[in-house]
């Protein structure tokens, strides 16, 4: 059914109107602390967890603290019109088939550590103004997750309580173990498979470009790992008695790796950029424009010159571009003082990060290969492969759910959404395409200086007002 | 005077028929635990310190214990024809100048662990016959460097028994710190320069180049030591927010120290091989003449293959050609697993092996060139150079103390000795250089397998024999 105007602007009216109840809501899961990685902190997660089976079935879902292995789900269910949860196929009053989105957030926070640099107590929410104006709200979980989860029920809540008619059948899903590597996730998906796969996922967990410009993240690069170890002599040597006639594993392997860029950034590896595509031109343009500083993103961490490949922005080289890391690299004496040792083995830690079509186990077999080609006659290398790679994941920019909500959040900010790529892997989104086969649109209110993971984690008010009132939008244009 | 050979043939049958009495007494000195490292063993180093001054005094020499910081020195004289030590100007019945040399060993050992390897105790001295039907004598210090500097004192004892009439002048000194880095030994010659220092030095701690052959360490290479720190971000990053963009000093590290040689094994440092001079034809064509299997010396720690400058034998690239080599790097994330970091900081320790006339100061001077050289503009670099950098050391092959050595052990052995290099430096004949101004003559009946700061440490028989009678004929000529 098409939605009046009308009704819409009343729902966010009384969003408006309830604000404070929202945030006294927001204040009450915040004081819970749910903090996965810690077992001191079980029961607490699992009080989290039940206060929103509480909240939603309030709010008329049918809603469930659902055991795991770790911490419970959550899981809740509001379904509008047909016979049973598994809606294939139910229809609207003009026909159509009726939507279902899965929306996923977590109720679990991370460690309050270093505690001392707290300036209030992480888990006593405290409200405060800014010198510059603005009002926020300080507890750790402020914003990663329990403040961006409670935009999308106080949504609900509000469309709810305004009685606004809508057919959009809604899943929640509500995970406790997202800061300590989701263990329990995917078994939990493969064993609800029917419950949980729907049409789109709703992820909020991700942030704004800045307090005025929305954004949805529509690209996030993938991962592949890699350890490897070279070994040259059987045993460690004196290099006084073999200095110059042994071969030292550390000179092949920072001649290796070394070697991965070339002059101008370029990683050389042959096969390395195969899968991987030019960023559409209206995504160029638009990254252009934001006229994005560069030296300021820099500058933030002592450096000052993008050190990827030449011919790209630095936003293409965060978000578009792949890239070869070492994350960690030893061999020898390292502790203080010298000693004259040649080692027996050298090793480093690689991650590559991945965009486009690159295969993650292509891109392995190239980068094996390249150092094959370098090893030394008298040298072995092993690879120690981790698991988890994975591709890049990438909502196409044509697709319905997202040019829905890139209108409403339009419609709420007066600016189009900025379509931003993330450097890093967001597990959850690969985990819904891998395990239920849904792509996510990530929505999120979050800010560059909300402090998540650090002290002092704080969501600005209007992140938490303006969140709200995207959802409802979005809510009103996916129901169709 | 010139020795009438009757007279020395008879100071070896002396050696000979008194053999027995040598080891024996060797024994003795061999049951005392000197091991300098160990403070439990304090008292134990000044008895081996008053043994020897026991055994020189019975000698006729004017010996004496001699306190230091740590463990004593002994310091032995015996003076033929002069009204002082000091005998600058001493002469002989010819009126020539009598010839005064210093005789340097030490008398501390290493520590035995791990004891449970020993077969024998390590401080109760063992005899055994081989399987090989070679004889040894088993024991902490019987080879480093006991033994060692007791071919000397059975030398004289022998000369002294016999009544061979000879004109040198010899001073003794014998160091108890020698295997906890010498400590007090720069003080004390410091200190004692005057009755120290004399025309040349002959040190007893080296090897025979088999068992059957005999040799000369005529060239030590020196060292330099260099660590590097390459500083990129300020703070350490998250590889997938900043990879790509941000400069990893760990690609900075490896790109600079995997450029340091090119595919020759030549260093390509500007200016590295200022001061290297080519090996004189005669030893080159006597090291070739060596037959030395480089196959057989890499073979036995793991390799196959030379893995320094192409157009060198292996033997010149230990002993007269110059290296680098990282001994130890380390930067980000080294634990188990993988964390995806782009560390501050990564640093490396160097050390280079110098020979010729290489500059200690022009080499690391041109390491940093080379360093800088590399540096992209966003990074920084610190040198953190340690003291202890040494140019290399040589005897040339003219000098007449060296050349009438090698005659003596060419009487003893029936064969040339070889004139050897070491890769590695021995701290004493730089100090010995450095503070009296003195060559040292480097003469040593050592076997690679005498297992030296290893468990069963021992030495062969005919080591200490033929060293015995080695120094006798050494004696006998450097006495014009």
């Amino acid at each position: 059914m098409t939605v009046p105007t009308a009704d819409l602007d009343q729902v966010l009216t009384n969003v408006d109107e309830h604000l404070e109840e929202s945030i006294s809501r927001l204040e009450t899961f915040l004081k819970i602390p749910s903090i996965s990685t810690d077992p001191a902190f079980k029961a607490d997660c699992r009080t989290a967890a039940q206060w929103l089976v509480d909240q939603l079935s309030d709010l008329g879902f049918d809603a469930s603290l659902r055991d795991t292995p770790g911490h419970p789900m959550v899981v809740a269910h509001y379904i509008v019109n047909h016979d049973t949860i598994d809606d294939a196929g139910a229809q609207n009053d003009d026909g159509n088939l009726i939507p279902h989105v899965l929306f996923y957030g977590h109720y679990d926070v991370q460690p309050t550590d270093p505690i001392e640099e707290w300036d209030t107590p992480p888990f006593e929410p405290t409200r405060k103004t800014g010198e510059d104006g603005v009002d926020r709200i300080f507890a750790r979980g402020a914003a990663d997750d329990k403040g961006q989860l409670m935009t999308f029920i106080e949504a609900v809540r509000a469309m709810i309580n305004a009685s606004f008619v809508h057919s959009l059948n809604m899943t929640l899903l509500f995970e406790g173990e997202e800061e300590s590597g989701s263990p329990s996730l995917d078994a939990f998906l493969t064993q609800n498979t029917a419950e949980l796969s729907h049409d789109v996922a709703l992820v909020c967990d991700t942030g704004m470009w800045d307090s005025q410009t929305p954004a949805i993240t529509t690209r996030l690069r993938g991962m592949a790992h890699e350890e490897i170890v070279i070994t040259g002599p059987s045993i460690d040597l004196h290099s006084g008695l073999y200095g110059g006639a042994a071969m030292n594993p550390i000179r092949v392997l920072t001649k290796i790796l070394g070697e991965m860029h070339d002059e101008t950034g370029r990683v050389i590896i042959d096969g390395f950029y195969d899968g991987v595509e030019e960023l559409p031109a209206e995504t160029a343009a638009q990254w252009k424009a934001l006229e994005f500083s560069e030296k300021q993103f820099l500058g933030d961490v002592g450096l000052g010159l993008a050190a990827g490949e030449k011919n790209y922005s630095l936003l293409e080289q965060l978000w578009s571009r792949p890239t070869v890391d070492v994350n960690g690299i030893i061999g020898g004496y390292t502790g203080d003082g010298s000693k004259t040792v040649i080692p027996s083995k050298a090793s480093a830690k690689l991650s590559f990060r991945l965009v486009g079509e690159q295969n993650p186990a292509h891109v392995l077999d190239g980068f094996r290969k390249f150092v094959m080609a370098r090893l030394p006659q008298d040298c072995s290398v092993e690879f120690l492969t981790e698991g988890g790679a994975s591709p890049a994941l990438e909502v196409v920019e044509g697709n319905p759910s997202l040019r829905k909500a890139a209108i409403a959040l339009k419609d709420e900010f007066g600016r189009e959404p900025v379509m931003m790529g993330c450097g890093g892997s967001i597990p959850i989104v690969g985990t819904l395409k891998d395990v239920l086969g849904m792509d996510s649109i990530l929505v999120g209110f979050g800010l560059a200086d909300d402090a998540i993971h650090s002290p002092n984690e704080k969501y600005d008010i209007n992140s938490f007002h303006k969140g709200i009132r995207s959802w409802v939008r979005i809510i009103a244009s996916l129901d169709s």
